[in-house]
């Protein structure tokens, strides 16, 4: 079955896009640590980041960045944290967490309640 | 001043080493989160990861992979998280921390204390 990652990717589940090229998809988090927090994904389903072939994950890091500089280019912040865990979605991904202190990149806390005109408003923002 | 990340590389400091080639250093983190928690950086001063090149980051991540790939198959952990805030020190570095649960990578949990033969030990399994 395809994962909820290919299932966006594939537009079957909406979401507020960022970034897309041939190989690499990126979208807001629903679920936020702070504003433009962004997912990374590969297009190709890979459970495990460090199962992705070198060249994939080179193109994927670099994919991100363009991301990761737009968000600090466009939001308040100071820089953009990078953060792979991946025990949840077995489809890898790399969160991109805009930030201002290294607490603003703590799992455990509230998730940001965002309406979807904010979400619209934030991935207007970044978007590539 | 040379960061504390080159006065390692240099050898003023002393560390666990783990893995080195031309452009990248990878050792252990001494305040480690789990058993295996290393660093990696490039040689080359860089304050923020989304300050370097494009191919130089993409080295960093795929040497990071090959230290990755070492800490599964040698130490007892599911995966490696990988994580880059980078607020503390002003020469970029990756977080590789072997993980059971997503719970293992939490920055404000107490650090695990080991001795230095623990560390040896560690690095002894895990080195390339």
């Amino acid at each position: 079955m395809a994962s909820i990652f290919t299932r966006i990717i594939n537009g079957e589940i909406p979401c507020y896009k960022i970034a897309e090229d041939e190989n690499y998809f990126a979208f807001l988090d629903i679920n936020p640590l702070s504003e433009g927090h962004t997912l990374v994904v590969p297009k190709r389903e890979e459970d495990y980041i460090f199962d992705l072939q070198e060249e994939e994950l080179a193109g994927l890091v670099t994919f991100a960045k363009k991301v990761a500089v737009s968000q600090k280019a466009n939001l308040d912040c100071k820089r953009v944290a990078m953060v792979v865990l991946g025990m949840e979605v077995p489809h890898a991904h790399i969160h991109l967490i805009p930030m201002n202190s290294e607490a603003d990149v703590d799992f455990r806390k509230p998730k940001l309640q965002l309406s979807s005109e904010q979400f619209a408003q934030i991935a207007n923002k970044i978007k590539l």
